[in-house]
């Protein structure tokens, strides 16, 4: 049985200054964690990202904010590029934006120390997958494509509770520790599963005017059909 | 196996004068019932409560109407903020919103004497991962920012039927006690979950025009994933 | 281990002459059909419901084809009214439609004989609740509010393939029984569960503008949400 | 426990130059797939079915690329047709199409090649309820109306991991093998589940704007309505 009533009391007992965030998220970090999400980030230019954030459209991330740091998760749509014939296909890809900001005092968040981790729907369709005893180790090098190739710099864990360890091995400058709560994590998979298909783009097939509505049925789907079912 | 079928049926023979709903959404409240929501309120206000409510946009909730109480469940979607620099931010979050009417007779409700109790995406999050055992309990501070801080004055218990009892504890004015059968609590959390991510304002992020449509990619994404891929 | 071969093949080796429907969905019904889907309808006034459907604007339902009968199964979206404050309120609830055709030859089903069972959203939360081992039953009392009220004259039994039999308890004139193998159930459970929050209305609550996009943020909400949490 | 870290490792160790997708997106197939999907296909026509895809309107699809092969997946819409009454009734089916192109060198995919099978929403069906042990073959026999019927010509096989063999009673001239992790087959099952409503032309129904808008509900539905309730 499930008990959930002190961690969430705390959530309305606590008030809260936060650098970066609402009172109503502060969570005490003491127990009752399901997961323990820790990131290893080694990049720099934090200043760039801050400036790459501050230009998107919209602010409305799911975070969660505990006694070392806290964590935030936003869909990042893809884009889509439009070709001469008129057809739209995905020029990048869309992600699932994993911030996080360490503490500085009591529920005070630094965001300008920011360090952001991107997940591919792969990486999502991992987190979504998880039972309550898996775990998962998702590593982004962000040198892939120079010299510096094969060097980890960034690590993602998602562990049972009590598997919850700092990984020595990584060579990584900062790290940031966020428990998250059964509740927590129902909240960050039923959000990430029903942004799955939005950031592969399929909310752009599925929100189209449909094809042919006007009795005009589209001759290119007949085709496309026509090839598989009546050859 | 389970047997709906006396439950259902009643649910046709009965017929009600209601004064808040439709006589068609009138249950037996005699068995078969796999949750019991309990929820001890203390405020005061009904009436401003009453235009509040009076004054949204859009009614359709799900309700249920028992012997003791009815219970209707509606989402709030957060609001937005549009910055100078064109970007919008959720200014209010959004909230799933549990609202008490007390029996005053035969079928007979009154919208007058109703209690709300707003639900948080992460209590959300905890309703819609409860397994067929499971039970949490939820307590808001209504005074949490005054010097009566600490005073619980709000709470929202989900136990398993058999567990349902009347919480003494609490110093509550008034009580609402709801029993639910398994498809009742099955609309409430398939109607939840795909409410969740609205109330983040994540639809609101998934309906948006899709980012460089014509022909013009976003910069400012690819100089978030730039940061996060390529150093 | 499921095996769905020799049904799947089968959907592709039949071709049919149907009266309703197309044939790419004719189902063999000899086997391996997971659950039987039986209703028993004594209703008269085919002709109406016909009318009823005809001037729908939407057609769009999932059907399955089967030895002795086909059903097909469509939501109906509620109605709205607008009232005096300009908010909108919910008329007459959604429905999810199952529609019952007997079989009048091989593959041929007489649609003029259709007859029609309307699942309220807490039917359908029975529903999509099932597990491979339940089962439940739905009784209308079409003349509920009339002096027969009491004489059921709908049902609709959704039974584990081994437990389907015909209920002759019930003095009903027409009998349909469709076995739906894993595969269309699992179908009708997911869109079931797509349609079940927008037959609630909540599509309408989630589909909307945002409030407050424009920096004005709703005031209505902000009294809504003080009520509850800053008092 | 699972275990992705290797897996997800290799993801961004690898570059490569491909014909067709994206190097971020190329997998190790040495290790920890949970499923082989495997298809024979022997049609002909490739560059006609290229032409269909070139004149498609969006392209949006989920691919995975593996050492024999890639799988791409991707939903496409009903079409409808306007009947006189002004009524929208679909006129052609909805799918998921799979495609698969044989690889032809390191991370080099053969688009000139490919080959696609269309799943109707029954199979999409039986895809999404596949546990972690089961297994579903499918079978497409594109001579369907003509005097070749039941030669049996396209089959798609998915499959748990050890059971992973060639089918070699089937006489296709293409066969095209792509093991798939966890983490890949629960973005399939997760996309394919948002998509199954929307391939059966739902979404179109729930996007409509509501009826009865503007206080004038729709008689067309009370008619319908009233028919299975009031008699």
């Amino acid at each position: 049985m499930m008990k959930l009533s002190r961690l969430l009391q705390s959530r309305n007992l606590l008030s809260g200054k936060l650098l970066y965030g609402k009172s109503g998220d502060v969570k005490d970090a003491s127990c009752l964690h399901a997961f323990t999400i820790h990131a290893g980030i080694s990049t720099s230019g934090v200043n760039s990202a801050a400036k790459g954030y501050a230009a998107q459209r919209i602010f409305a991330s799911y975070s969660v904010f505990k006694g070392k740091a806290a964590l935030s998760v936003t869909p990042v749509l893809p884009t889509f590029t439009k070709l001469d014939s008129g057809s739209l296909v995905v020029d990048r890809r869309g992600v699932m934006m994993f911030k996080f900001l360490p503490a500085i005092g009591e529920r005070k968040y630094d965001n300008e120390k920011r360090q952001m981790i991107a997940l591919s729907v792969t990486e999502v369709g991992s987190l979504i997958s998880l039972g309550p005893q898996d775990s998962c180790d998702i590593f982004h090098d962000p040198s892939m494509k120079s010299s510096n190739a094969g060097q980890v710099r960034k690590s993602l864990s998602i562990k049972p509770h009590a598997d919850a360890v700092v990984n020595n091995i990584l060579k990584t400058k900062e790290y940031f520790t966020v428990p998250v709560t059964t509740a927590e994590f129902s909240v960050m998979k039923t959000a990430c599963s029903f942004a799955l298909p939005h950031i592969l783009g399929w909310g752009r097939l599925t929100n189209q005017l449909p094809r042919g509505t006007e009795g005009q049925p589209s001759k290119v789907d007949s085709q496309l059909l026509d090839l598989e079912w009546d050859k």
